[in-house]
C-alpha cells in the first residue's frame, strides 16, 4: 500500500557530515520489495570498537542472535541490513542464510565473518533469501562512499514513511569528534530492548567495553522511553561503532570526564532518533510527550509514563481530540507502581486540569481542547509520592495504524 | 453516537427464572444518558452472603472502596448500580456522594447502609449526581420484583451493544439451585481484577468466607482471562450474592463435595459472561480464542496467551483477516515467559502452520485463509518447554475500536 508521510515528520533529513573509518553503499537486491533499495553495508576502518543493545524477545531473529554471539569479541569491520525480511522464526535454515550473507560481506572486505555485524527487518517467518543478499555485495562492495548516509537510511525502511537520521558535534577532550545515526522503525515499537533498529557511528576512539556501558546508558533514556504500540519486535537493535580515528587522549573508564560532552551528545542524539521514530508512528497524527514526576523512583516512573502511553483508550482519545483526562488516571491505576490516588494531579498542555485526587475547582476545558488540536500533546502527571521523574514518549492510535497493520504482508 | 449491535452478539438474551430472595428493579434517574434506564437496584433477603472481586487498580473508583470496606463483613441487603458516570477520581466528595446512595437505599430497605453494595460505570473524574439516584430511590422500590433481568442488564450498560446475562441450574447435595448473572462491559477490559461489572445472584446457602473463595477462584479461571483492549478500569466488579434460599444441607468448607456440581456451573456460567463481553468487545468484528499449552506453569501460559491476545499488531492482523503468524510468534517472544523458540508450534484454525521453529514443510496457507474469513478464530500455541496450558478470549481491534473511543464522551 502507499504510505503518505507521516505529518509529524521532520522537515528535512539532516546534513550529516562524513565520518572518518566509514563508508557507505545501498543497492536495490529485491529481498522482498520492488523498486527500491533494501540492502545498506557500511564498511568500517580495521580496529573499530563496537557495542549494541539488542531486543530482550526470547524469539529472537537469527541476526540478533549472530550479533549476541559476535559483541563479545567487540570488534567489527561492517554491518550489512536488509529490509523486508526480518530472518526472524526461521530455524536452523535461518540462522545458516544470516552466516551466509555474513561470510560473503566478510570476504568481500576481507575480514572474518565474525566482524560483519547483520540486521534484519520486514516479515517474520519466511527464510531469508541469501542467495540474493549474497549476490548484490559485489554492487555493495563497489558503492562504497563516505557521505551517503539518506540513502542509507532509505534502504532499511520498512513501513517508515520518511528516512531517520541525526548528527551531532562534540568534543572528547579538546578533539572535535563526530556521531552519526541512522534508524528505521514505526511499529512493533516498545521497550524493551533497543525497539526499532538503529546503526551509531563515530570516530571516537572507545574500547569495547567502555563504548558498550556508554551505549546501554544512553538507550536505557532513549529508545527505551519510547513506544508506539507496546510490541516488542524479534529484531529490535542498535549498533554503536567507534572507528577511533579521532586523535583524542586514550580512554580508560566510562566515567572518565573527557567523555562528558560525548555521552551527552550521543544520548541528546539518541533521543532525537528515537522521537523520529515515535514521529513515524504507524498513522500518527499526533506526538504525545509524557512526564511523570513525584513516582517512588524514575524507573516507576517510566513504568507509569509507558502505561499511559500504552494504553489503548488515552491513545484514541488523543487520536479524537478529547481532553479525556479520566484515562489517564486509570492508566496510573494500572501500572502497578505506587501513586497516591488523592494526592495525583494531571496537566495537559501546561493547564492543570486535575489536583488532590479531583477535577480543579471551576475546571474550564476550553484551553485544553485548543491544546488537544495541536500536533504536540504534552501530558504531566504528578503521583505524589515521592521525586522519581521519567519522559516518555508516544504516538495517537488512529485509524491509519490499523489500515497499515489490517493489511501489511498485501 | 449511536451503537450496532455487535455481529457476534448472542441471538437473545437468555430465559432466567426468579431466584428465591431477589427482587429486582430499574429506573431512568438521568445520571447522565437521555431516554433510557441508568440505575438498578438488586433487593436481598435477610442473611444473604456477598463475595467479591475488586479491581487492584490503584486509583480505584468511590464505590470500589465502598465494596472493598463491606466486603468484610460478608452482609448483603442489596446492591445498587448507576451507568453513565463512574464516580471515579472524585476525591472525598465523591466517596460522600456514593455514601449518601447507600444511606438512601439503606433507609428505602430497611437495612444498614453497610448492607447496600455499589457500582458505577461510566465516565471517570465527573461527580456524581447523588441527588438524582436518591430521588429516584423511592420509584426503584416500587418497582422491585423478581424477574426482570433483562432490563436490569440493560440499565448497567454504557457503550455495551447488547445486554448480557447467564443461568445455570445445579444442584447442592440433592437440592436444586439456581445461579442467575448478569453484567456490562465492552471496553477498559483486561485482568486484574474482574474487568467489569458483573452481578451474580444465587439462592445457595454459602457462608460468607466460602463463597469469597469459590468466587476467587472462579473469577480467576473465567473474568481474569479475557482481554478486550488491555485497560482495566478502575471500577471493576463482580459480587455474587447466595440468598441462603434453598434448603440444602450446611456448608462448612469450600472443599464440600456437596460444592462440585455448583463451583463447576458457577465457573462455566461466569466463562459465559465473559466472553459475551468480549463478544461485544468495542468494534469487535470477530471473537478469538487462544489456546496455551506447553508452557512452564498454567499461570505462564496464561500470561503468554495474554501478550497474545493483547498485541496491537495480533488484533489488527486478525481484523485484516491475514493469517499473519508471525506477529504470534513476536508476541510469545515479549511475554517474558519461558518459551523454546525452535520448539514453538502454532496453529490456526486446527491448520498447523509452524512446528519446531519454523513454518512447516510445504505450508498450505489456502485452509488458513478461509479461516481467517470466519467469526470465531482460533489459535494454538504450544511453547515446548513444560505442561502448563491456560486458554484465553479476545476480539480484534478494528476502527469501530477508534471510532468508538475517538469519541465516547461527546
Amino acid at each position: 500500500m502507499a504510505l503518505t508521510v507521516s505529518p509529524l515528520a521532520p522537515e528535512k533529513f539532516p546534513d550529516m557530515p562524513p565520518i572518518a573509518g566509514v563508508t557507505l553503499s545501498s543497492v536495490a537486491a529485491g529481498v522482498r520489495y520492488k523498486g527500491r533499495t533494501d540492502l545498506f553495508l557500511a564498511e568500517l576502518a580495521p580496529g573499530t570498537s563496537v557495542a549494541g543493545a539488542l531486543t530482550k524477545s526470547l524469539t529472537a531473529s537469527a541476526p540478533v542472535e549472530w550479533c549476541r554471539a559476535n559483541l563479545a569479541e567487540g570488534q567489527a569491520r561492517a554491518v550489512l541490513v536488509n529490509s523486508g525480511n526480518a530472518n526472524a522464526f526461521t530455524g536452523k535454515k535461518g540462522y545458516e542464510a544470516a552466516v551466509l550473507t555474513a561470510e560473503a560481506a566478510g570476504k568481500a572486505i576481507g575480514c572474518p565473518a565474525s566482524e560483519v555485524f547483520l540486521a534484519s527487518t520486514g516479515v517474520i517467518g519466511e527464510l531469508l533469501p541469501a542467495a540474493k543478499v549474497v549476490e548484490a555485495i559485489p554492487a555493495l562492495r563497489q558503492g562504497l562512499k563516505p557521505g551517503s548516509w539518506a540513502e542509507s537510511a532509505k534502504a532499511i525502511m520498512t513501513t517508515d514513511t520518511f528516512p531517520k537520521g541525526a548528527t551531532r558535534q562534540t568534543r572528547i577532550g579538546d578533539v572535535p569528534v563526530t556521531i552519526n545515526g541512522i534508524c528505521k522503525g514505526s511499529g512493533m515499537i516498545a521497550p524493551d530492548m533497543a525497539t526499532m533498529l538503529g546503526f551509531v557511528f563515530t570516530d571516537a576512539a572507545i574500547p569495547p567495553a567502555i563504548l558498550q556501558e556508554i551505549l546501554t546508558r544512553a538507550v536505557d533514556r532513549s529508545f527505551n522511553c519510547i513506544t508506539v504500540d507496546s510490541d516488542t519486535s524479534t529484531s529490535d537493535t542498535v549498533l554503536l561503532f567507534a572507528t577511533g580515528n579521532a586523535a583524542h587522549l586514550p580512554i580508560e573508564s566510562a566515567k572518565d570526564s573527557h567523555l562528558r560532552d560525548f555521552r551527552a551528545a550521543l544520548e541528546d542524539m539518541l533521543t532525537d532518533m528515537a522521537i523520529q521514530i515515535v514521529r513515524d508512528g504507524e498513522g500518527a497524527q499526533k506526538l504525545v510527550t509524557i512526564d511523570v514526576t513525584g513516582a517512588a523512583s524514575a524507573r516507576a516512573a517510566r513504568r507509569i509514563g509507558l502505561a499511559i502511553a500504552n494504553s489503548p483508550l488515552v491513545k484514541t482519545a488523543i487520536a479524537g481530540e478529547d481532553a479525556n483526562w479520566g484515562r489517564i488516571v486509570m492508566a496510573v491505576g494500572k501500572s502497578g507502581e505506587w501513586a497516591d490516588r488523592d494526592r495525583l494531579s494531571i496537566s495537559i498542555g501546561g493547564v492543570e486540569v486535575a489536583k488532590e485526587g479531583a477535577a480543579v475547582d471551576g475546571y474550564d476545558e476550553t484551553p485544553v481542547v485548543a491544546h488537544m488540536k495541536t500536533r504536540d500533546i504534552a501530558i504531566e502527571v504528578d503521583v505524589g509520592v515521592g521525586r522519581g521523574r521519567s519522559r516518555v514518549w508516544t504516538c495517537d492510535l488512529t485509524h491509519g495504524y490499523i489500515d497499515i497493520n489490517g493489511s501489511y504482508r498485501s
